[in-house]
């Protein structure tokens, strides 16, 4: 039995993903634990089991533990919905928390809002609360961040507030392409080729307009001219990553961008714009999320 | 029972159709049936029975009747492999045909080769008996010719050959970013909208960087601003071609493009083309399947 027990509970519960942290004095990180019990394969009554049989040995019997929760768990399919902030606004706002029913007597559940936009319409929810994450460690940040993932996000910083961002789905397509196309044939599952990627993000910057005929030419250069599939697979990274960073030059061109999102993604995203001439550098995914969450946790605490 | 019989018999065995066609007397089409037993299903020893069970009632069992066949039949996970030309050649040549074996004596089964391109690598299997039947009907066409379809062939026509050729898997992406990514959840399996696709093929030609933004936008835009689900697939389609045709532009930029390809997508292809000021026009896919298979059948007999 673990003998763990938190202060309150962190959660970032994505799509296909959920994370939880016990925090303790001071906001350390106590234990960690995580499941692929993502939100969209939860019905609404299952997401209070899934998360119970993760936390549970982190409550202590005699009092009520607050779980603080982010991401797609908020959303209309999700657990319960939270409603958006709108755009130009501050990341997290906890007055607009929202509230999980329970059943079980030993928590208390708070969901932060997304952030949405409405010319042109964009939606993001769990990147808001790595967004506030960031600043809190940053307080006089303006700027650009990015937030490399299934559904990148490039966002304007500026006094504390989001002012714009933009979604590039290009994680999904890599997903898709990679494993329901004839493009399947010719790429591995994991093997990569560092000369590859670089060619493909200038060949996908360069001549976004051909990435469709980019990406059947994988297949025909493995028939053709035996490209070997773990160039193939790290082309098509490449590529597609080359085709985000042009339609997203007006966010880096000229600023030095933080990327926050899991280390080996934000490193293709580093590399990718240094070879455009780009500038960034890396913040800390976990560090984010946890900042976010546990700002929302001390204010709930003030007010 | 049908008392069709044919002289020969016309195949374009695809990926995932397989169509055949009665020929009587001056190339005349005596009857027509397809099956979605595409070369994608099907293990090698069961091409044969595919054909017979659609092809039977044609036969005369008093003689041999030929078969003539083009398409994914002829790749290497096909019923025989068939050898490709390579560019610049002739888009179809009788003396590379292959044979398949059959047990059924009342069958010859003869398969037309590909087309392939060393630099950049690129493949055809069945478009070129398109291309040789639309050059049968114009013999002194020099110019550009577009096979809309899952993979998009563009190719240049010069002196009765293919020069050149560039293949675009817009068909492709557009069914699994429709069936397989969270747009699905946005868009309607058959609706449309002109307005939608028009100014979708707008935005993917003038901004085709931005192709994962505006994909993702078409989530957003449903969520955020109520847009309908026929305006999000219209759109969908209307981007994707967007960034074909900026891919595309050397094609048919000053010239006057012919379109060989099923209805319904060669119109989306003319009227993306229109909106950007280029030129194009129809020619029956039809046409020149049969007028390529039977100019192939023709020279066999010839010789």
């Amino acid at each position: 039995m673990s003998e763990i027990k938190a202060k309150w509970i962190a959660a970032d519960w994505g799509t296909t993903h959920m994370r939880a942290w016990a925090i303790g004095e001071e906001d350390r990180v106590l234990a960690f634990r995580e499941s692929n019990e993502g939100m969209k394969d939860l019905q609404q009554n299952e997401f209070e089991p899934v998360l119970l049989r993760l936390i549970e040995s982190w409550l202590d019997d005699t009092k009520v533990t607050t779980v603080m929760a982010c991401g797609m768990v908020g959303a209309k399919q999700g657990w319960v919905e939270t409603p958006y902030l709108k755009t130009p606004c501050v990341p997290l706002d906890n007055n607009q928390l929202t509230t999980a029913n329970t059943h079980d007597k030993r928590i208390k559940v708070h969901l932060v809002p997304g952030v949405m936009q409405h010319h042109p319409a964009d939606i993001m929810r769990g990147e808001e609360t790595q967004i506030a994450g960031f600043i809190n460690k940053n307080l006089d940040f303006n700027g650009v961040v990015c937030l490399p993932g299934t559904h990148a996000k490039w966002a304007n910083i500026k006094e504390g507030q989001i002012t714009s961002f933009k979604t590039f789905m290009t994680g999904e397509l890599f997903g898709v392409i990679s494993s329901h196309t004839l493009i399947r044939h010719s790429t591995s599952i994991k093997g990569w080729n560092q000369d590859s990627f670089e060619a493909g993000v200038l060949e996908g910057f360069n001549n976004p307009g051909s990435i469709a005929s980019n990406l059947f030419s994988l297949r025909s250069e493995s028939i053709v001219n035996d490209l070997n599939r773990d160039q193939a697979r790290s082309t098509l990274s490449g590529l597609l990553l080359g085709v985000e960073l042009n339609g997203a030059k007006n966010f880096w061109q000229g600023n030095n961008v933080t990327l926050i999102g899991s280390e080996l993604l934000s490193n293709n995203y580093h590399q990718g714009l240094k070879i455009l001439g780009g500038q960034s550098q890396l913040f800390s995914l976990e560090t984010a999320t946890l900042s976010g969450l546990s700002s929302a946790f001390r204010e709930l605490n003030n007010s």
